[in-house]
């Protein structure tokens, strides 16, 4: 089952904002089955997309178009659509009592340009769009799919996720597809390749595995279809605790969450706390574990050394390690986490000090030079990375890397 | 002038990789005065990659191809292109002596694969990747030009910054373009665009205003296009000074930049110190800062105090405070800001407390309650910002406002 994914707008063509529509799209329509053709990025243009149309038409099952719905005259997928389809155009009453209720509720006046958000081609099914004033809409026509969504990246999920997805499901009598996803860290793709290639090589046909590589990250994803769910879940766990069994040491955690998420769930269950000092990194990690709802649980906070003064004041670092070792030196980060252990009061702290680049590198320490410690009431954990030239990775590199041995310590802890 | 983007690789097509190439191409091409017409993201299929290209060689006059150059064998952008192009292959030399520096460089072992990276299509011209083992190649063929560009984002961008568009302006002789950005803040996009109408009305057909909005930031770009590049940059900055008169106070800077690295600039001159005190936006203003390289010499660092126990004693907020009025509060804010000033000895300081969400919401302080304050010599300004129910945007833009806030007291400071 293939589809194609239209996206319409100038926005994306002039460069202004970057599609992440479609990497969205595609990833839960591969989870669903469904194999993502092409991706089209076209311009509010009625010949250009309906060339669009045309060729995608030709190639894939299903049609899924985003953007253009707007209540202003550039945007003209709908009547480019109705078109296409040779329809009229009918006013869709629910549709109308939303837009109304949206514009009753914000106490803002309605004009016919908004009235005629409500108009649709009479031959499409209209999916209520919850978030929004733009109505989604199914079209069935010579034996595919196409829908037409809104570009705003939270309408086009809520409805991907409650109507669309269940819909082509239902629709198409898609055979039940069944994944496990395992998170591993500290390894590398190639070498953990080689120690589960023999359980790759005995996978029966109908159950796939996938590397999915980031940032010294590798998620690995068991994917099978089949008729019996129940049964292709049972036989997908069995092949995924021979991988777990055969590389514990590296599995984060057995679901498809983020290492900073697993890390947060493994701590609230056993009740620890955690604080970060962070010198070159600037607050990226603190950042990436307050992104996940609920890490107050865990999370008590942290500081952002940049300075060397705050390094001494707020996490107690001596003035006699800054001034023998420098800042970018395993005794600096040593009394970095320590500090923030003892000032912060928590079980756990990270820290890090490196030199992000672009200057500030020396020949004993180039730019990519960072030192991470984790501290706990085991002890302090120190090692010294080298990572590359440039800063924006550096400063991920650096934050994902002390996530890492941060995991590692939690690991050790237990055994 | 119009363009084409096509990017070839299954893991745009399964979700894995959001493109962030295609927007970095289209604005920069855009700057040139080259339009994007379309972009497309197809698959490692010959038949699919030809396809691609012949219906962008009936659209476009540039078409400009990224991915499909490594080693494997599931890469077949040069095959697939010598193929539609009825060209031989000729192995390069210099691409050759590039590719073994490289491997000898790592100290790695290099085999036959490796070395036909260094084999091109006999009719195209070899443009060095600086950064990577695949070389870039450029075609001129039935009046159009063809690029074929490796997939990773910075070996592309170095190329197209130092080799591509500096050969597209001269191979295309293309006219004279000038733009001049106006970074404004704290103004809605249709306000502003009321206060400036006549001025946009009265612009020269050669001279367009685009508005490019972004989480509370609006961007005024003027572009021009001429023959003289002079005469023409003078008559834009005629009408940029017209615009930065009239919404003066809205006015971050007149350059392209983001916010923060503007409030950098200005407070460096200025000779200025800042720290931050967060605890909704949990990092994300102080990793915001230090993204900028040199922003130590402003920045000197803050506090992540997510818990009570840290705003107390990183920050000196007061229990009382926190008992009665609460963490998300203007008395709490107020202390936070005042004990980042008294603690990290800064001019000035941004603290930030609110309700991100999902959870935590109240009905007098509902999910996306925000108070921020901006502390300096001359006292404490506060605010409060009710934004919505999610967690993401709401502290995106929690950070803006708070670096507009600060940055209106910069502007008061002067005056």
């Amino acid at each position: 089952m293939l589809a194609e994914i239209i996206t319409i707008g100038d926005e994306i063509l002039i460069g202004q904002i970057v599609d992440t529509n479609s990497a969205w799209m595609a990833k839960e329509l591969n989870l669903i089955g469904i194999k993502v053709k092409q991706v089209s990025s076209v311009s509010d243009d009625a010949d250009h997309i309906t060339e669009a149309l045309q060729l995608a038409e030709k190639r894939a099952d299903i049609i899924l178009i985003t953007g253009g719905l707007g209540p202003t005259k550039d945007d003209i997928t709908k009547v480019t659509m109705a078109k296409y389809f040779n329809m009229g155009f009918r006013r869709d009453q629910e549709t109308l009592d939303h837009v109304t209720e949206i514009f009753t509720r914000f106490n803002k006046p309605m004009i016919e340009v908004n009235r005629k958000q409500a108009d649709v081609p009479d031959g499409c099914t209209v999916i209520k769009n919850q978030n929004g004033t733009a109505p989604c809409m199914w079209f069935e026509m010579r034996g595919k799919i196409f829908v037409s969504m809104p570009g705003v990246p939270f309408e086009m999920m809520y409805l991907m996720e409650e109507e669309i997805l269940p819909r082509l499901k239902r629709t198409l009598k898609l055979p039940a597809i069944v994944h496990k996803t395992i998170l591993t860290a500290n390894i590398g793709e190639s070498f953990l390749a080689e120690e589960i290639a023999d359980i790759e090589d005995g996978l029966p046909a109908h159950i796939k595995l996938a590397y999915l590589p980031k940032l010294g990250q590798i998620r690995l994803r068991l994917s099978g279809t089949g008729s019996d769910e129940a049964a292709l879940k049972a036989e997908i766990e069995v092949y995924a605790q021979q991988i777990v069994t055969r590389v514990k040491q590296y599995v984060v955690v057995e679901d498809d969450i983020a290492l900073e998420k697993a890390i947060l769930d493994i701590m609230d269950k056993r009740k620890l706390s955690l604080s970060t000092a962070e010198s070159c990194t600037g607050g990226y990690i603190a950042q990436m574990i307050t992104q996940h709802p609920g890490c107050s649980s865990v999370f008590a906070g942290g500081a952002v050394t940049y300075s060397n003064q705050l390094k001494m004041s707020v996490l107690g670092v001596l003035p006699e390690t800054l001034n023998i070792f420098g800042a970018v030196s395993e005794e600096t980060v040593k009394e970095m986490a320590l500090g923030a252990i003892a000032n912060f009061k928590t079980d756990y702290a990270i820290s890090v000090s490196g030199i992000a680049g672009p200057d500030g590198g020396t020949e004993s320490k180039p730019v990519g030079t960072v030192w991470i410690a984790v501290a706990s009431k085991r002890g302090v954990a120190t090692r010294l990375f080298k990572f590359g030239n440039r800063r924006a990775q550096n400063i991920e590199r650096s934050a994902v890397a002390a996530l890492s041995m941060l995991l590692n310590e939690l690991k050790q802890d237990v055994a």
